[in-house]
C-alpha cells in the first residue's frame, strides 16, 4: 500500500512541500481528504482521536503503514532516503535537515504577513498590522533568507546547482515551492529583486522543468495558489 | 573531544533546550561563546563564513567533530540517540521528532508575542501590537498547545509520566523548559490555569527535580530568564 497524506483540501499549503517530493519520485500515494469516499472528516477524526498514541498536532500528516509522521520537515526527513531525495553522506543529511527547518521558519513568517496578530482571526481583522509586518518582511526578511540560501548554493563544494551535494534533494524542491509562492504573493517585490539571486533562480527553473514536476504542475493535482493557503496575494501587502 | 554548542551569550534562549539535554546526560560540552578565549566572535565568524560548506542560518549550532547541526529540533534529533534521550522504537522516534517540532512552533509564537511586527525592531516600537498578539496567545494558543500536550501525555499507552514511551526523552526536557518559560513570562495567566493540565504539571516537577537537572538549575550555567531571551516578562502583556 502506498503513502497516505493528510492535509486540508482546497489549498496547496504546507502539504505541497510533501506532494512535490512524492511527485518527483513518482511515489504511490493518496491525498486522503481529496478522496470522495474518505474526505476531511477522516483527517479530523484522527486529530480529535482520544486513543491515537501518536497524536498529531496539525496537518500535514503522513501515514506509512503503522508509522504516522507529522510536520513538513519531519515528513521530508522520513521520506527523503526512501524516495532517493536525501543526501547519502551523514553530515550532509544533518545539514539538509537544518535547511529544511530554516525553510519551515521562513514559511511561518510568510504566514504571519497576513496573520500577524492572531491565527484565529480573519485577515480583514488585522489588516493594518499585516501591512506593517509585510513591509518588514519584504525589506528585511526576504533578503535575509534568500541571501542565505543563495550563499548556501554558492558555497556548496559540489556546485551551485543543488543546495546539498550533487543531486536533487527535498531541500531543492522546497526552495522551488518557496520561490513560486513568493512570486505569487509579492509579485512586485519579487520583480524588484529579479537577478539578485541567480543561483536560486536557476534552481527554481531547473526544478520546475524536471519531467515529473512539470507533469505534476500541468495536472489537476497541483491546485493554483489561493487566498486560503500560506502564500496569499493581497495586493495591498506588496510594495507599491 | 566533547560537543561544542554555539549560542548567544547572556540568555537562555533556544540554546537552553540543547543545554538541558546535554546536562541531563552529563555530556562533555563547551558553551563556546561563554569561553573568554573564544567568545561570540568565533560564532559570528562561522555565521559569516564565505567558505563553510554547511553554513548555518542562526544559532543554536552544535559541532560534533566534523558534523555541524543547526536548529533545536535537528540538534535534539542528532543528540537524542547518542545521549540515551530518544525513544528506542522507530515509530516513537518519528513521533518524538514531531512533538519537538510542535514545541518549536510554540516557542516561535512565544517570541512573536513581544515581536509581532518585526524581529529587527525593538519591543518598545511594537507594544500595542504585542499587547494584541499576547492577548490572543493567552486566550487561544496556550490552551491549544498545552491542551494538546496534556492529551499526548494521557494517550501515551505506556503511561502519562512521559510524552513518548516509558522513559525520559528530549521532548520531556523541552516541555519542562516551555512550562518554566511560560510561568516566567505570563505568571498571572499561568496561575489562572493552574491545575488544568495535571499531567504536564507532574512532568514539569519530575524533570525539574531530576538530580542532574536540579544540579544544573542551581549552577551558574543556568542563567535566569531575562528580557533578552524568548520568554520575556513584560507585565503589560500578561492578563490583568
Amino acid at each position: 500500500m502506498g503513502y497516505e497524506l493528510y492535509y486540508w483540501n482546497g489549498l496547496q499549503g504546507r502539504g505541497e512541500f510533501v506532494r512535490l517530493a512524492l511527485e518527483e519520485a513518482g511515489a504511490d500515494y493518496v491525498d486522503v481528504t481529496r478522496q470522495p469516499e474518505r474526505g476531511t472528516s477522516e483527517m479530523l477524526a484522527l486529530l480529535k482521536s482520544d486513543s491515537e498514541p501518536h497524536l498529531p498536532f496539525a496537518p500535514p500528516i503522513l501515514k506509512d503503514g503503522e508509522i504516522l509522521v507529522s510536520h513538513v520537515a519531519n515528513i521530508l526527513a522520513y521520506l527523503g532516503p526512501k524516495l532517493g531525495l536525501a543526501p547519502r553522506d551523514e553530515a550532509e543529511r544533518w545539514f539538509a535537515n537544518g535547511l529544511q527547518l530554516t525553510i519551515t521558519d521562513f514559511v511561518a513568517e510568510v504566514h504571519d504577513t497576513h496573520h500577524p496578530i492572531a491565527t484565529g482571526k480573519y485577515y480583514e481583522d488585522q489588516k493594518p498590522e499585516a501591512k506593517a509586518r509585510s513591509a518588514a518582511f519584504i525589506s528585511e526578511r526576504i533578503p535575509k533568507f534568500l541571501g542565505y540560501f543563495e550563499r548556501v548554493l554558492n558555497q556548496n563544494p559540489k556546485g551551485n546547482r543543488h543546495a546539498v551535494g550533487d543531486r536533487l534533494t527535498t531541500v531543492d524542491l522546497s526552495l522551488f515551492q518557496v520561490l513560486e509562492g513568493l512570486a505569487y504573493a509579492f509579485p512586485k517585490a519579487m520583480a524588484r529583486v529579479s537577478g539578485q539571486y541567480p543561483a536560486l533562480e536557476a534552481l527554481q527553473a531547473m526544478v520546475g522543468t524536471r519531467p515529473n514536476i512539470a507533469a505534476y504542475r500541468a495536472s489537476p493535482g497541483r491546485l493554483p495558489f489561493n487566498e486560503d493557503g500560506i502564500f496569499r496575494h493581497y495586493p495591498e501587502l506588496d510594495v507599491g
